[in-house]
């Protein structure tokens, strides 16, 4: 065997050797296929005695520092491109390794064990491996023949059980099941009362539980599928497609992107999904690309639920650390999740044995044409001539929708030809539900946490909550961050006729705890400038976020769930980059104490005052369900934006010339 | 001349009466050209000795009451039409005349003449006679002449004056001047220290001020108009058109849309410009529409400027009540301003002389095909299936685009499938700029009330605020509002690993002040229900507000323009159904003391449960200029969303299909 793995791994270095040889690849480019293989057999050669048990929780890029990346980016041919690292964290023996690999000296750099508190990413193999004990579990059979189940329509599913003080901790998981006779809706038909509880270590079913309450809602009216639905259908919406007579207007070179006046390297990473970097917009007026955000992605989702009772409480979720955005990433459906000019690409990651796999589809970027304007002007007060400039919008997007369990996330990042990078996530999918007793409101008297959205079918109250990691490098990487307050003055000097008016006081942060803002409490704006540049007539030269979706948290801050999610407690952090404080929530986040998060990172209070800052934006919402969010709930979206606030000397796209008109094609499509 | 009225006269009723004859036509339909010629004809025909000076201000439809149209709706056919009647205000001898025109029996019904504050809508006439009084003014053309500049290159415009105290008022406008010498963009060019008052009455200058500041921009890089452009261009934008094999999905009656399950009565008015009425929507379950929205539009428009200074103090701009929103619609530009897929229509307005003018291209309605998901799921725990659901989007926009001066606001009311409506608005144009001799930043030792935003170019900081008027009638005109606020919840009892959790403790507003609400403060939901019907499982039916684009008052409550809009003082009112509460901001807001505003009639404190109830809601932004919004303005929006919230029982699109796919038409297309 280890033998057969040392052939392989001749045989992958000679193709990686080819790989890199030619200097096509982008050093911030995902792990290829051939990668991942190599890093799996140096792994595993380095543990050959144990290869079997060997299991890769994580494989990643191990991303050069920025100092090197942005030499690199400066000047890419002649630049020798830096060297590719892994980042591996495996679980053998019980433990959790951290292992850095070098793809080009095939070499492990650094391997140790980590012993503080927290598991990380769990892989779809082992959640499999754990729902599928149930089956074979004499009481978990017993209790479904009690309840008159077949167990041939029992489909079960893994949740993370979160940290509730306990001083000891093993790496488990809890199993919950869902009924699927008459529907393929498992969500809305839980085995309400049953538990099963899975040790990952063991792979053992280390507890069990049913507390029988007969309140399986029905499966009538559950299915969404369009085959299963019967008549009456409707509303009736038309088709329609996109004709580009010129083509799309971007090209991808590899994981590069260039459209419009924009150019970034669009990643991908098991964990955070879609990460943008090196995002920089080229200037008209000084010929050159200027640097907006050298890293954009979503570093944290956290989704408490808010029913306290035995069967629910721990359902405090970290879809990213616990269960992986990027893992879960789906195939996206052409003319359905992505319109008709939409151009694919795909994405691997490494399962639990560290062989690739892929995901085809994972992202669509297309040209958007929602029939917006960009700008435009009519002109009526000039005597003898009427004068209307009109400019349609068109922007880029870059798509991935990452399916967590029930819920469905489409993650967004629209970008602006006038320099907008425009954010935004779309919640669909399915709702968590709870089953209950009862059929109608008025028979309930006490809480039950949540919406009554169908007999014995509640929809159990939840937030969203995502954290945005936005290293902006406006124009240069010393940024600062500015809050402009908008402060009424009153006029008491009898100087005006007004008695009122507001201006602008703007501070700007020194110290992280400068920076610490929760949104809607007063008027602001929220810039990250850069000190150091102005504008011809003297503004600092800055981007802003126009915040959207303003949401805190209803959790007291000594409540387990917060202090691990405690980077909530504000809307806006600003850091100084450091390169180890990527998660929010930390980077061991299953079951994980609170001792890794941003919050905790922020407590050195260290300056960012014209230093290299990364700004951490939380969005999201409280999600009261409705019955219209069932079976399936319609999308229910927010988005950010950010926006250059002096950055230019003037509107960017002035000059932009109305794209040629294309008249409507006369000819037959095929539908 | 009169006897020549009477021909027409009599010439026109016939038309009118054959007109009205056929049934087409919708009691909410605006007024057609016969009609207004005929309104002219019936109200010049009563002042028949003065109608040299018979100016109309205002001309719109005066609907018939709420429950007419109704009982008219629930059976269109068989009901006899509603009278025709039309709501003028003229100005006669200096004095305002309130009159209604019965244009079925062509007789007035009433003529009143008012005496309160305020005066009515100016009309384009009488702004354009003022504008150009200046240039035969002595005192004027000296200034001209002092300054070195050339008449024939001044462009006058007018601005209302608001009220600050004064005991006395009479109906005057300011007339500032600009330069359009090597530029179109007159705004950025004003002539700063020069003002004059003109008399509307005596059509007049009766103050004339010029405090010589020679701190003009300069022309250069302020022109937007493509063919005045230099190279470079750029970025470059590809175009594309969309291709509907079906054709639209909508169908226009006379102004009743009916488009996939929704149904609506797009309106026109000179002051509001687009009025939603009567939209239902579709169930397909209980098969038959229900009540949504019985009216909805844009109330008011306040825009105050923050600098106190003796030139810009009064520039405190109503942008309905004073300058007319329908007024200022401007013809929509097909394939720029509205997609290929659009559909145009027309309106018509009375000028000052009471003659039909025409409106080409007033309103665009589309189908939005923007690239969204209206509801997806993938379906991966399901062993040895995986089942993938997507529905795409598609929506259907109403457009107008508005230009009040400087500023063009685009205003969108879309509708969803899913049953929601959002409202947006963009913001574009000119900003309204200040002439200072800095031309840097670092000159500047005071505050200048705005950005520096070029050489001698000051961006003075400004609100947009509108107050949207939306009727709901959720499933009924009985309905409520309901507050649904989410509180945190503290365990205390050791009941549950978990120490805190939230939930939803709901308020029933009973009278007007219990309704009253700054947005931002507390987590909340925000809904009209009706309380008299309930889903099957006994959930109140009824729509929620989303909010958008959250903004306060930052002027005192005891500052004059405060008081004028003090319906901005809170984001959401809620006043019983009264057919004369219309305006936020008054029914004569031009020098208005603030006496007839939604804050005024709020007073009276109401009783709101289970009544016919109107939602009054402001949305808007503080608006900090930035060097990007000049010398055009890139397009800055915002919306809110009515969303149905157990309104239906579930989701109302889960069973439309997915759109015909309409593949790539391979064909050659004109360009």
């Amino acid at each position: 065997m280890a033998s057969t793995s040392n052939i392989l791994f001749f045989f992958f270095s000679i193709f990686f050797i080819s790989s890199i040889s030619c200097h096509k690849h982008h050093p911030l480019d995902p792990l290829t296929p051939f990668e991942f293989t190599l890093i799996r057999n140096i792994v595993r050669n380095s543990y050959a005695d144990s290869n079997q048990n060997l299991a890769f929780q994580y494989v990643g890029l191990d991303e050069p520092d920025k100092p090197t990346i942005l030499s690199w980016q400066s000047n890419p041919t002649t630049t020798k491109t830096p060297p590719r690292r892994a980042f591996v964290i495996t679980r053998l023996h019980k433990q959790t390794h951290e292992i850095v690999v070098d793809l080009s000296t095939r070499s492990i750099v650094s391997d140790q064990i980590y012993y503080g508190h927290g598991y990380p990413l769990m892989t779809l193999e082992e959640q499999t491996a754990a729902i599928e004990l149930p089956f074979t579990y004499p009481p978990f059979i017993e209790s479904l023949n009690m309840r008159g189940l077949n167990i041939s329509d029992v489909v079960c599913s893994s949740f993370s059980v979160g940290w509730f003080g306990e001083e000891k901790s093993s790496r488990i998981i809890k199993i919950l099941c869902f009924y699927i006779e008459g529907t393929s809706n498992l969500y809305v038909r839980p085995l309400e009362g049953i538990t099963v509880v899975v040790n990952l270590n063991e792979m053992k079913i280390t507890e069990f539980q049913d507390k029988i309450t007969h309140t399986m809602p029905r499966a009538e009216g559950t299915e969404y599928q369009a085959s299963k639905q019967k008549p009456p259908f409707g509303p009736r919406l038309n088709g329609a497609a996109i004709v580009q007579p010129d083509g799309p207007g971007f090209k991808i070179d590899g994981h590069t992107i260039r459209w419009a006046n924009w150019e970034f390297h669009l990643g991908y990473d098991v964990r955070a999904g879609p990460i943008i970097s090196l995002a920089s917009i080229y200037d008209l007026e000084k010929h050159k690309f200027r640097r907006v955000l050298y890293r954009g992605y979503i570093s944290e989702l956290f989704v408490p639920y808010m029913d306290p009772t035995e069967e629910w409480y721990y359902k405090t979720f970290f879809d990213l650390g616990e269960f992986g955005f990027g893992l879960c990433a789906v195939s996206l459906e052409p003319l359905a999740d992505c319109p008709a000019n939409a151009v694919f690409m795909d994405a691997y990651y490494a399962g639990q044995d560290g062989k690739p796999i892929k995901i085809s589809n994972t992202f669509c970027i297309f040209e958007k044409h929602a029939g917006n304007v960009m700008w435009r002007h009519t002109e009526t007060e000039i005597p003898g001539e009427v004068i209307r400039e009109v400019r349609p919008e068109v922007s880029l997007v870059v798509r991935m929708v990452s399916t967590v369990g029930n819920y469905d996330y489409i993650i967004d990042w629209e970008f602006k030809p006038s320099g907008s990078i425009k954010v935004g996530v779309g919640l669909t999918g399915v709702l968590e539900v709870k089953g209950v007793p009862y059929t109608n409101t008025d028979q309930i008297k006490e809480d039950v946490y949540g919406t009554l959205l169908a007999e014995n079918t509640v929809g159990v109250y939840h937030d969203h909550l995502l954290n945005y990691h936005l290293d902006l490098d406006v124009d240069g990487d010393a940024n600062s961050f500015v809050k402009r307050n908008l402060e009424m003055k009153r006029v008491t000097d009898n100087s005006s006729p007004r008695k009122s008016y507001w201006t602008v006081v703007s501070e700007r942060a020194k110290i992280e705890s400068d920076a610490r803002i929760q949104l809607g409490l007063k008027p602001a704006e929220l810039l990250v400038v850069n000190p150091n540049k102005k504008t011809m007539v003297g503004n600092h030269i800055g981007y802003r976020l126009i915040p959207g979706l303003v949401v805190g948290p209803l959790l007291s801050d000594d409540d387990y769930p917060q202090i691990r999610g405690a980077f909530t407690k504000y809307n806006i952090w600003v850091t100084p980059y450091n390169k180890s404080e990527k998660w929010a929530g930390g980077l061991y986040v299953d079951q994980s104490r609170g001792d890794d998060t941003l919050a905790v990172w922020s407590l050195r209070n260290r300056e960012i005052d014209n230093k290299d800052i990364v700004l951490w934006y939380t969005m999201g919402l409280h999600h009261v369900p409705c019955q219209e969010d069932f079976p399936v709930m319609p999308t229910l979206s927010g988005s950010f934006e950010l926006r250059p606030t002096n950055f230019f000397e003037r509107n960017p796209v002035l000059k932009t010339k109305p794209p040629k008109h294309v008249h409507w094609p006369n000819c037959t499509t095929k539908t």
